[in-house]
């Protein structure tokens, strides 16, 4: 069998394993009576779901992501495995490492992909920034500013937060403010609020934080690919985002990258960060970025899972970003008429502040969110969803991110959608109370 | 492009797909040069590495994981996704849980797969587990129980180890007065200690450890499938594992189960772990293991991965455990003779310690240890490795887990070494000297 693998291309190998495992599944049942079971004393027996064949139905994606995955994606990361420490698999981190760079528009070394999603890299970037006692200053105006906050608050962080409505956004001079009261060594803020479908502007606040000292940290996990960020340009410090939305890979690695300043920020720090796995001495040796001549073990990568952002990262640059955020940016402002031809409201309303990737609606009124949600899902198997954390019943989110982001899947969301408003009937007053 | 691929089979699609990137690429340059680039200032221009494509060489993977993914389980996982939150994912995920209490041996309800590799289970447990200033005692006789305690200390434990060298096991009697001298709120043992080749004997621990009201963790990351583990009988009260040993998925998930008795301590604590990320009470949600009606957002789980999890249990469950069991003993016992036959010395001497997925080989005398791997990487495109950590120098191993676990794979791996043997001759001592 192995041999075989090997030797043969993937279909055909696919092939005849399927076949093998079938008839190991038509006598399981017979086999497992036959065997000695001197070895063992058995009392859980297998469970009758797990001799089911696996179920995954086909969906439209048109949430906030994971979004679908292409099948170039997919079929890079549905090949056979090196292993970890190989040097073709260092070559592919090495090209990870590249791409990266290019899409932060960054010339940091030190960057790298997460072995796990946004929230480990939104993680590595707190527990290796900041060191307990010290002061940290969020900008919350949705959830992921929240989650940072109890991030930095687990590790020990004295936090600091500035408050406002999901889709509010901070002025440079009320950050300023914050951040000469607060005197933090570290200020959060998202670029894409894909809870609101807010795009929270950037530019000037590295300076602010230059000033004062603090590094600045950005989550672009919702934006990346679909908005122009520059991370040197922007004298942004710490930047990351996530695999599964624009990027179109499926989820389970992050990218992430540190300035020289915050590598001397967190190579200079008097206690070790909590996590050993998110500990960026170890982890910029595995990714070559710490001189040394060896990249030693520290834990097993997800090996496919970079397969597949090398592809999704290789598309992107192929494409060009500039092209890419064009694409979003046309494709949203198709959505937004088409939504205001069906009578609706976009939720933020500065065209120039929307989320190309994640469009946020109001509520129609008198309709119950969940209703419209599960119909569409029902009859058009397509996912939109509703809001996130304090976004919760204000909103409805359609994200139409990288591969997705066509015109003609913007006229089959904008058919489902009035499909749903035509069938969900408006409640009356009275009938809604019941419930 | 999005309406072909979800009516049309995925081979299909990819071919489609594969011939409309290509021409992109083919386009890319003079297609940048004709975009209007009032939205941007790209001043980094896509890597050339990026323009090239995935280069990935076929390897037999022989060493101690990960393991070779079985065609199965790599289609399994090249599927289409599906959101994380839908509850066909729910139903997935409820699969792997079941799937996991079997090859587990447990009916524990808190059983979940941990979105990251091995190390974020060993993060998990132990964050969950204890509270800062707690006692916890480590038995450390290779790498991981190294590495349990150097994350204990992060998090603000009280740390004890109990060191052998590698390939050294503790008695029950020495493992009872450590106990009783340090009074522990968690003691540490590595199963399957796969730096040194050893499967350390847990009968009995358990009941020490209830007895001196401490938790038993264990760590059977190498052994799981391989060797038996009964979680229930030998009153483990936390178990983890990896995706990428006997179970063969690649790397990337990490199944883990907790007892009441670790429910009760960790759902008590007075602090909240430090890992916002790998925090249960939010994991146990998400995992429908609760009995909350509604499993809420928390992270992004890696989809694709879950889908080759899931996988990889079910074929063990259609095997069943006693056959996976007995297949690895019988292998592995083919191995040490033809390693004997080759005049080869196995490192751990009692061969009811041997743990029966990964062989540890003494050093032949003479040889350089890097030079025969890398030969054999060279000659016979095989991973075998080295030693980890304190075993490094001490040991060769060779690792023949799951869908490598086969007869065949070891005549090709001892035709390997053979080779090896006989053309990386041996170094006189003066030239050793000079290296």
């Amino acid at each position: 069998m192995q041999r075989a693998l090997l030797r043969r291309s993937a279909p055909l190998a696919q092939q005849a394993a399927a076949a093998f495992d079938s008839q190991l599944a038509a006598r399981s049942a017979p086999l497992l009576q036959r065997l000695d079971r001197s070895m063992s004393c058995v009392t859980i027996p297998p469970p009758a779901c797990m001799l089911r064949p696996l179920e995954v139905p086909l969906r439209y994606l048109f949430g906030p992501g994971p979004s679908n995955v292409p099948p170039r994606i997919l079929a890079a990361q549905g090949r056979p495995i090196i292993g970890h420490l190989h040097p073709e698999m260092y070559t592919i981190m090495n090209d990870i490492q590249r791409g990266i760079q290019y899409i932060f528009q960054t010339e940091n070394n030190m960057t790298i992909a997460m072995s796990g999603s946004g929230h480990a890299a939104m993680e590595c970037a707190v527990f290796n920034a900041v060191e307990p006692g010290e002061s940290v200053l969020v900008a919350v105006n949705g959830i992921w500013g929240e989650r940072v906050a109890e991030i930095a608050e687990r590790m020990g962080a004295n936090v600091h937060r500035m408050v406002k409505a999901p889709g509010g956004y901070f002025s440079n001079k009320e950050i300023e403010q914050a951040v000469k009261k607060h005197k933090p060594v570290l200020f959060f803020l998202t670029h894409g609020e894909s809870s609101a479908g807010l795009c929270h502007p950037v530019d000037g606040i590295g300076d602010i934080c230059r000033k004062h000292n603090c590094l600045f940290l950005v989550d672009t996990v919702a934006s990346l690919g679909a908005a122009p960020i520059f991370m040197d340009k922007q004298n942004i410090d710490i930047l990351y985002s996530g695999s599964q939305k624009a990027l179109n890979a499926p989820p389970g690695t992050a990218p992430i990258s540190f300035s020289e300043r915050a590598c001397h920020k967190m190579f200079n720090r008097k206690t070790k960060p909590v996590s050993y796995l998110f500990d960026m001495t170890h982890l910029s040796n595995y990714w070559g970025c710490d001189g040394q001549p060896a990249r030693l073990y520290h834990h097993t990568g997800p090996v496919s899972g970079f397969f597949a952002l090398r592809e999704s990262l290789a598309i992107i640059a192929e494409k060009g970003l500039e092209e890419s955020w064009r694409k979003h940016k046309e494709v949203a402002g198709y959505l937004y008429r088409g939504l205001g031809d069906l009578g609706l409201k976009l939720f933020i309303p500065e065209a120039d502040l929307r989320l190309p990737s994640v469009t946020t609606i109001a509520i129609p009124d008198g309709y119950n969110w969940r209703e419209l949600l599960a119909y569409i899902m029902k009859h058009h198997q397509m996912e939109m969803t509703g809001g996130l954390g304090p976004s919760i019943g204000m909103v409805i989110r359609i994200g139409l991110m990288g591969y997705n982001c066509e015109k003609s899947n913007v006229d089959m969301a904008l058919h489902a959608l009035a499909d749903a408003l035509k069938n969900c009937k408006k409640r009356r007053k009275k009938k809604k109370k019941k419930r």
